[in-house]
């Protein structure tokens, strides 16, 4: 089959591999039929995360239908519909028991296009299958389900979940890319007063306003006059979705006694915690890799219309055309790609 | 009457001050039978608080007697023996009204020995009394009784329930000072596993011993050692007793993935966070200036011998005796200080 | 002035009494310009709240302007906008001290009406002023503040945040009158999944189809067809908004294992508790009186549109029109009254 | 091989049983070394629990060996030692990701001796071995391991974590059995002020005693009478430990505003909910089957010496002996049982 392979820095091949078989009793071999390109596999290209051997099939988020399952899968056979999560899971390890599968120690947490050969491919081994994949409803296309592989329960259990967003909040969304839109969209979740945006790319911030975010601003210097303005104790809760030290430090710096930091962003370099200022103002500054253990409410939630994400795919490409598509992402200050979604042939585009 | 006062950097007095009043109709003015020094009263003398204007009587944290009452004081009348609490409480603003008493913005939180006389004194006012003081059972003795005004309630707060203690945690405390050695015994509330100190001082490492932890290390290369060989995803919680940026970072390195870091120390410099190392070990950081709400509780506790605090007193003086005491607090490599009592006259030494 | 009088079961007086004076340090007195009637009420007229003492002024919502206040009160001077709470509040006692206002033990709780004289009348005596009263923004016209008196936190509180609604939940509300519409209303602000209503009277279904219910029901039998057929565990939380044991009994059968029962209705009758079908089946039940402790968040959300109840208000009267109006509420059945509203001359209509 | 089969009401047998075997790849067939009997299997012997079919071999706790796995299992092998839960766990369900593995819908949950044969045999097969048995430490001998199956998870959970028992709180403990006295055990990991036990039986008030309960009380009124004068409000937490309405009705009356009744007793029949007392009282009542999620916490507190249990195992037979064992167990009152342990020859007695 074809794969998009990791050749090493700098460098990826659409290539012919071999197609995926059933190594272990709880695997499942699945046909792609929507795929996207995250950040992460920017970073992987440029040699930034040195776990990834030359030679991995890339990809962690993808929707498709169970070709194969090995005997010890239980709630999926050959036919159905499924998304397949970023997360695999165990089940079993001590992380698992307690639903923080994005830790798991059993073989599972991100693997997919990491440490095994990931979703960018005709085909996928899913490990875990029963753990690490769901159900589809029909009412959910490929494209939208795409999505739940790991923009949305990461904006949602890293962001709001961690930020403990709550009625009535003021929520500060540092960034307005593919994470930070989710954010905002499931923040909504639990109505916070007023959510403000920061975010320098105009293109992005036209996608906050239609988010529904509330106050949108281009830069630090304006976050902090917008609070000593509005709210000069602080926000809430203060949500990181760039990952660079520069928005981690704004944030930490605008919330309020008492508020939460909710870093999402995938960082290279440390930050400075300014422990002079912060030691006795009561905050709280979560980190964490997405779970995927909100997926199934997220899942029933998006087909029910309760949650939606217009426009968040911004280009459409073949299976096939993903070398473009990786060019597209990469450029997406000049494309305005926020996220490119791959589909194969027998897609599913209408969600009926 | 007498008091310390601060008289700039590097200066203190023990001199005569008018006697404080009713200034307020919630004041209450209390007579001191004990008063101790706090580590925060260092850092006054050093200059390194200017918020402390020269001329304040230091102290805040005390007990004694009741002697006058203003008219909107319900709860207190004189003769009443009290507990006077580090952190005054408006009563009615919005972080009052949700137990967060240090970040009182109506007039109270950390306010005596800082914005207004302290307790270092003859005599003392006492803003909002009934909301900044208690009554104490006549089971605890003045020199017990004192040790609940900050440091307890600091280490309870803003360390262990902070840091979530749990059954069975295993709970790393860096720093036998004062404060870790009470959170070595209000952790114990919560009957973690396993407590390891890290501290280098010999005479405080051996007090630890005495509170109960489990384990007892040296530094952080031991800290390090200990963790890979009995736990090597890294403690449940990690409470950070000293203030100083390489103990926290030290906390941040060694919690386990979902575990808890609860910062107690006071910082005068940033710290490294590694978001680099952190982003993805969904770790939880916490902050916190003590509210003494659980100081009914620890009350209660300590009254009925649950939690016992001892030699946790190094050093006893008569209060005109308290520039003797600043000396010997502040060298205390030298003497092994912990905590140093000074008592009136007619302070309660038996508790009956 | 003139008042509503409770002169003994079965009689009520709109008479002159004498106008309330500043009884206490902390006291306001306020004039009322919207005053409402509570279920409760109707109770007390019938006799069954042996409490409330023959000749004490009823009513326990109120919107008015400050006329006087004690010299103990700081956040609020004669001439400010205020709504008052249906619970007052000492802020001194070991409840109010964690936000349990409903459970004052120094003379607050449910006060107002029941054990001293109440708001329906030209004015009123505030006890507790600066902890039982909130200043009111101008985008909320009285009309509308009236009802965060008592009505809107109760639901929010007792229903909703007791129940624990949380994002994709299917919430049953059990009774469509006053508190079951709040209900629905605030359920909203967790983005339950679905919100299924039973209630008889068509009305009322009406108006929770106005407030977005998404499955209205008419009785018990078609509620456990419905719990059957759509979501056979059962529902996540039961709200039970009626006050009868057979709508308590309904919601403990049809909340699934590990499910939620928030009980709101006032109760006069014992309930049975299913022991033999509920031990094993994880279930939590909470009863409550509101505490108020929600009213600057659902006041924020008010003013700014997050929450809107309309229709909640269907008869208006001039406060003279009391007893008329006592008779449109009692007579809900055949007046569709939902919740009926007094003006003063002065109220404020607009809200700007 | 030998086992205990369920002959229909009233009757039993210790008679031969083929032996079991792998029927599911996640199964393990593990040799019985120590098991209890637990009152459950006296009410299945009465016929009160009609799913249990006649031919069944009962029993829910055990320690053993394994002896034989499934190719499904990937963490067990033969000849590790082991608890068996007295909850088996698909892994999968709804229930079990989120740690209620107590209501598992995948073929788990309370099946062993009840849908499928169970524990007191020579021989046990368990379902879903993986997530439904633990590995020993060895400093923990078989009886004592024992009792963790089902009696110390379930006194813990469902009592003393679900009735959220607090350090300072005054704690009801209503019945001194077995799950009475590991109530005590457990409760003490959050450092209640007092607990308080009702028990009329003469040697478990005793064995109250032995396990450090505060005030140790025959008879509800003796009950009454000690929460008015030592706690007129009520207790902060109630544990219903004996399974009859009266208890539960008792606890519910006793408990103070803003506290929590957990009941852990089985129950047979429904009890009387107060609603007219308890409708303003903002109470909780948990119910709750064992999940079994602290199992391993529990264990590692048992293996450190943290948690003892001294006293709970009363008699001690050989594997053979059950038959006299079930007499002696179903006659306590005149015996004094608390639990008994059958022991197979090759018990591990020492725990070394």
């Amino acid at each position: 089959m074809k794969a998009l392979v990791y050749d090493g820095p700098g460098s990826r091949k659409w290539t012919d591999v071999p197609d995926p078989v059933i190594a272990d009793a709880e695997d499942a071999v699945v046909r792609v039929d929507a795929v996207t390109i995250c950040g992460t596999d920017l970073h992987i290209l440029k040699g930034d995360v040195p776990s990834v051997a030359p030679g991995t099939v890339l990809g962690h988020e993808a929707v498709g239908v169970v070709e194969q399952t090995g005997p010890g899968v239980r709630d999926f056979a050959p036919g159905d519909r499924v998304l397949i999560s970023c997360i695999s899971s165990c089940g079993r390890c001590r992380y698992c028991r307690t639903g923080s599968y994005g830790r798991c120690t059993g073989g599972g947490g991100w693997v997919l296009g990491h440490l095994i050969d990931g979703t960018q491919a005709e085909r996928v081994r899913v490990p875990y299958a029963d753990h690490s994949m769901h159900h589809l409803p029909h009412e959910v296309d490929d494209e939208t389900a795409v999505l739940l592989a790991d923009i949305l329960p990461t904006s949602y259990e890293v962001g709001v979940r961690n930020g403990q967003v709550s009625p009535g909040d003021t929520v500060l969304i540092v960034g307005a890319g593919p994470i930070g839109l989710a954010a905002i969209a499931t923040a909504k979740l639990y109505s916070p007063l007023r959510i403000v945006v920061v975010e320098p790319g105009e293109t992005r911030r036209k996608s906050a306003e239609v988010y529904g975010a509330d106050v949108i601003l281009s830069d630090a210097e304006e976050a902090r006059a917008w609070v000593r303005d509005n709210t000069p104790d602080g926000v809430d809760v203060a949500i990181e979705a760039v990952g660079v030290p520069e928005t981690f430090e704004l944030c930490a710096e605008l919330v309020r006694p008492c508020g939460h930091v909710a870093n999402v962003g995938v960082h290279g370099r440390s930050a400075v915690l300014s422990l002079e200022a912060l030691w006795d103002r009561d905050v709280t500054i979560t980190t964490g890799l997405v779970d995927t253990s909100s997926t199934p409410m997220l899942l029933s939630m998006l087909a029910a219309g309760r949650i939606t994400l217009p426009d968040l795919v911004t280009h459409r490409f073949g299976l096939g055309e993903i070398q473009e598509a990786y060019d597209v992402f990469a450029d997406a200050k000049d494309t305005g790609a926020m996220k490119v979604v791959l589909l194969g042939d027998e897609a599913d585009l209408t969600g009926q």
